[in-house]
């Protein structure tokens, strides 16, 4: 994606294999710093200080890591206590063991003079591998941003929810691939921003990408999507997900099934874009998915730039009252209009995953 | 309502008729300050500075403020600048013009020498009314959570969104007034506190009203309210509206209207509590409401308490992306299952406004 005039992904590695740099991301929408990563003992602290975030980002940010490590030490010993260093710093992360898994088994067979090169060879294909499944999904979900287009003959208003942008995969994003392939293409296009409280990723990361790229794009309150659905001035909802049950189900960030009701009732399509890794096909209905508890800090206060260019972190809430603060939510697939995957687009139904995935378990 | 351990109102008139003391709720819900007023010029100042904000309380203040400024020069002249002087202070604000006229047309009659004595008078009778009125809301509105704490037989769950609370009212708040007199009560119930961005009504002023009252409540992002009435841990959304159309559609604060679809979609009940004069039989339907588009400030920078104890206005929004802001949205009335007001409770519609008042126009 375009960055500062230039052409870039959210991961750069340097092609000697040496290091790689990525995007801090504690420091957008702020400052746009670029940290410059030699060890694999860095590639794991930019992981557990969210430098890096999002699952396709982190296991790519893992892959490359774990190369760093195995050129300095490829004994399976080394092999051992770098993965792990790596794993722990986000327990959670499926994306991360997957990574680090992959590289493992590619260089395991191998003699100790020829790992490190083969595990640089098999992060830079995760990371292609990444940027090419995100790019699929934009070439599959553009035809719907072009429809519209052609139809209506102006400007196709979109409305996003949080950030499941390039910033959280190696380029492209999910959600957003879409709307920078319909941008790219020379569709005209803008783009409503969720703010996205508690975080704030639409405000803060969705909106910057969007900028940086050149989309056009405003941001409204959380509270404000429904409204602007009524008044007509939002052709599309597209939204990420952080998992897809087998029959549809989708959970997102907070806020998501809100906005999908409001699509419904207005008659706006609700398009959720993903790669297919992202299907639990062990899980029968979004019913079970489990709904992380975040810190009641997250709501109570605020981080921000404060009028004298530094960053300030403010209570926002009454002092005394608590908060709760539930990460994500389920949207019925009855709600969803369909999804976009990396093989093309189906409904939301165990059926329409089936189409596209007929190998799967 | 309770406030630091002894009963209060928002408004507190002097018994001698020299003054009164407002809240002044820009420094809520930091600090609780008391502001003496002595003379129209203050009144006209606490109006127009928003120390005191509320279509109620504002039409209450600027009638005391009259009747200051009437024991101070009680002639023709006087009422006309004083009048003057006090509506230019929110020239939207219905209220504020009602309360004035009236005091006007009450003293306007009377010798000079009469006319303070009968100002003051009228400006206790209206923050009594006001009063009284609220305090009908609640208890039409009580029986709706008495028969879920029967029913349910446990804690009964509440959301409410923005502030339909005694701050914006002289006393009981409409959304909040069946909330206070169910606790009152001792029905044991929680109240989901709507952060409600941009302004954050919900989590500095009803979040501050209800602790201080000693109700208990969680304050929440706007997103999380779906997710709560998915999990069944809503038994009834209850919130107040700025104007409310022949046929029952309801204008309030961005985000109900999200909130309403939620509710129907889990069959969660949704009401509004509103006084009469909040019904507008002059606008067929909802859709004819226009709606305020408020700075973009408002959602690009967030104000709160630094943790310096110093009052921070902090940029939230990446730099060069802007912000949309409207003030309202319309929820039809298909999603309110009634409306509660100081006459007692009805549908939602023409008819059911008609059944508790059918002198209208």
């Amino acid at each position: 994606m375009r960055l500062g005039g230039e052409t870039t992904r959210s991961i750069r590695p340097r092609s000697d294999g040496s290091g790689f740099a990525v995007l801090d991301q504690t420091r957008l929408p702020w400052e746009v710093v670029w940290t410059e990563i030699k060890t694999a003992a860095a590639a794991a602290e930019a992981i557990r200080t969210m430098q890096v975030r999002g699952a396709p980002l982190i296991g790519a940010v893992a892959a490359f890591g774990f190369a760093l490590a195995i050129a300095a030490d490829p004994s399976d010993q080394g092999l051992d206590a770098a993965a792990t260093m790596l794993a722990v710093t986000r327990p959670t992360a499926v994306n991360l063991a997957w990574a680090l898994a992959r590289v493992r088994r590619a260089v395991s067979p191998l003699p100790h003079e020829r790992r490190a090169a083969r595990a640089w060879a098999e992060a830079v294909a995760i990371a292609e591998e990444d940027a090419a499944m995100c790019e699929a999904i934009g070439r599959h979900g553009l035809p719907l941003i072009a429809e519209i287009a052609k139809r209506k003959g102006g400007r196709v208003n979109l409305l996003t929810h949080c950030n499941a942008g390039w910033l959280a995969t190696v380029d492209w994003g999910t959600a957003t691939a879409p709307i920078y392939a319909a941008h790219d293409a020379g569709i005209d296009l803008h783009v409503w921003v969720d703010e996205t409280r508690p975080r704030n990723q639409g405000a803060a990361l969705t909106a910057f990408e969007l900028g940086a790229h050149g989309v056009p794009h405003t941001v409204v309150a959380d509270n404000a999507g429904g409204h602007l659905m009524r008044r007509g001035l939002v052709d599309l909802v597209l939204v990420g997900t952080d998992r897809v049950a087998r029959n549809g189900d989708v959970a997102n960030k907070i806020g998501t099934y809100l906005k999908a009701l409001a699509a419904a009732d207005n008659g706006v399509p609700f398009w959720v874009a993903l790669p297919s890794s992202t299907i639990d096909w062990s899980l029968p209905s979004g019913d079970d998915v489990p709904i992380e508890e975040r810190s009641a800090g997250e709501v109570t206060h605020v981080t921000g730039l404060g009028e004298d260019g530094a960053l300030q972190r403010i209570r926002v809430v009454a002092p005394g009252s608590g908060a709760a603060n539930p990460a994500f939510d389920v949207t019925p697939a009855r709600l969803v209009t369909g999804l976009i995957t990396e093989r093309g687009r189906c409904a939301a139904s165990e059926a329409g995953l089936r189409s596209l995935y007929p190998e799967a378990a």
